[in-house]
């Protein structure tokens, strides 16, 4: 099924509002998810929404937060989230830290007692409309095991770096730290299919390529895969993005960063409040005037566009091109959703009363 | 040969005074040098001192640089590097943000006209000796070739993130950007033996166990190794690097990043100026009180020390734990050094007409 944007972004607000946020609340948490959907990372758009409502009604979510700055310096602040939905908590958090960077020029913010936010590259975006370099990323429940280790304690904690660019569109890097994303992993779980080696090991820490090796005690490897291929670098990323989302805001981390969903239980006695972000933005102006910036960073797109291939159909991938490409085609086109999605919505929107898609 | 701490870092100093360079300059380019023996990544350490002389044979290292800050805000900066040793450029820069960081909770600076700064550590490490988070990144001569492409465009590209910790020693994440390090692979081009499938590919784009492919052609994998293990990524991270290094400073990026080795000569009319870095520095009381970070810090790495293990003779490593222990075995036991090493050295000396070791 198809569905246009104007459609998908009602009824998603709808679901929004039937879970009492306020309007403004629901219309930004909609955006966050159709963009995810518009640009092609269907894994974080409107498929997520039943996950959000059932993490509400366990009152693991809170939708009507009192979002808040409780410690700050000219360029540093700490926010408490008030376990609201990282959907409407991180733009919070992005836009304080937009505010002190136009003011000092860079600005960076830390988030506890948050949750699931979305796609990083939505909050990084924001900074990049102001012509500034945006940072996102977030701490998230535990899959994935250090090097050496067959023990489930960082998330997939990605990182997104945001870059505007000139004539051409802004250079996004939006990454899991993990050999590959979840997301990934759950399409070769609907399909069956054998995932590769070095994106996931069994319980005993040996490389598997069953898809469903999660359920019986496995994880996925850091970006890296192994030792010999960098996998303690993916780890250090990882505990970087954990520390900074984490440890810095007073959030949950490593282990304790509560689960997105609401069959398992959020960890006893943990460290810190709820999952935990980190945003910053820095201004282009703060380093060099923008238009010489834009004019280098065109020089860096068309250059590295016009890259020698290995193989001629296949030309070297700007970061963030192939979801500008998607976000183009599916505006018009409208958004496809898979069968299970759809069922998904329209049972959320029996339950609401709300008219379904 | 094993030489003392105190005798390499004299000869070290002296390397430096015979070039030119003021006292205050070769203390400190000594320093960053010895940093790197004594925590055991001996290709950034002494190893490299006949490379730095024979660029300033050749002009292209300014002995006594005029380092000066060219654009500021209140936390950001760009520094010009008149072509000094990055080694003591890279400090310098360090220094500002850790200065704005002190007063407005937050500095960043970029430079431009540097070159090679030795180990990425060193520089973060300034931060956390004062409470701070510190980061630290550079572009490099190109060895990398993105994703799809057989094309060198992209250095090693490393990034540090430190972080301070209570009675633990501090998180030190510092990691090239590509699958395996240079260093790694002029380990394996001394002793001749094969590298692991992943880290290089031959001329034509494929993989290939030769250590000495990239003198033909050749080029470094991006760390990820190929797209379905997430290549993309590591291309992504070494983006970020040269962009914040390169492109916001006005410095060389890309292909245009001049070589560190004398006998290739710069590319011509490159966009910018040198090599880039990017530093920075933050607070933690910019977001929580210190000693509350610091526990939580230990309580972190308390509980990655203690994860379960694979193999049980292998534990989990904290990120900078083993250079901590080379440094604490080397500072009593001696820096060994390799006799292509010392050969070089001691040829130094006798260049300059001073004491061999």
């Amino acid at each position: 099924m198809t569905v246009n944007e104007s459609q998908l972004r009602d009824f998603t607000q709808n679901i929004f509002l039937a879970m009492g946020c306020s309007h403004e609340h629901a219309t930004l948490a909609a955006d966050v998810l159709l963009k995810s959907d518009l640009r092609g990372i269907d894994s974080h758009g409107v498929a997520r929404l039943s996950g959000y409502v059932r993490l509400w009604e366990k009152k693991r979510i809170n939708a009507s937060p009192d979002i808040k700055i409780v410690h700050e310096t000219a360029t540093t602040a700490t926010i408490d989230g008030d376990a609201g939905l990282g959907l409407v908590v991180a733009p919070f958090a992005m836009q304080v830290a937009i505010d002190k960077a136009a003011q000092y020029g860079s600005g960076w913010v830390s988030v506890r007692n948050s949750n699931h936010f979305g796609i990083a590259g939505y909050h990084a975006m924001m900074a990049v409309e102001q012509d500034m370099i945006g940072f996102a990323m977030t701490n998230a429940s535990p899959l994935v095991a250090p090097t050496f280790s067959n023990e489930r304690l960082l998330g997939t904690n990605p990182m997104c770096y945001a870059f505007p660019a000139g004539k051409y569109p802004p250079v996004i890097v939006d990454m899991a730290t993990s050999a590959a994303a979840n997301g990934k992993l759950e399409i070769a779980q609907r399909s069956g299919k054998p995932v590769p080696e070095g994106w996931v090991q069994d319980a005993d820490g040996k490389y598997t390529t069953d898809p469903h090796a999660l359920k019986s005690g496995g994880s996925l490897l850091p970006l890296g895969s192994d030792r010999e291929h960098g996998s303690h670098k993916g780890f250090g990323l990882s505990a970087t993005v954990d520390i900074l989302s984490g440890v810095l805001s007073g959030a949950g981390f490593g282990p304790w960063v509560p689960p997105f969903v609401a069959f398992l239980e959020p960890p006893v006695n943990p460290p810190g409040q709820g999952i935990g972000h980190f945003l910053g933005a820095m201004r282009v102006d703060g380093f060099r005037p923008v238009e010489g910036f834009k004019k280098d960073m065109d020089t860096w797109i068309e250059r590295f566009k016009c890259a020698s291939t290995i193989d001629e159909s296949q030309k070297v991938i700007i970061p963030g091109e192939p979801e500008l490409e998607a976000e183009a085609d599916r505006r018009i086109n409208g958004i496809p959703l898979v069968d299970a999605v759809v069922k998904d919505l329209n049972e959320l929107a029996a339950k609401f009363g709300i008219a379904g898609l």
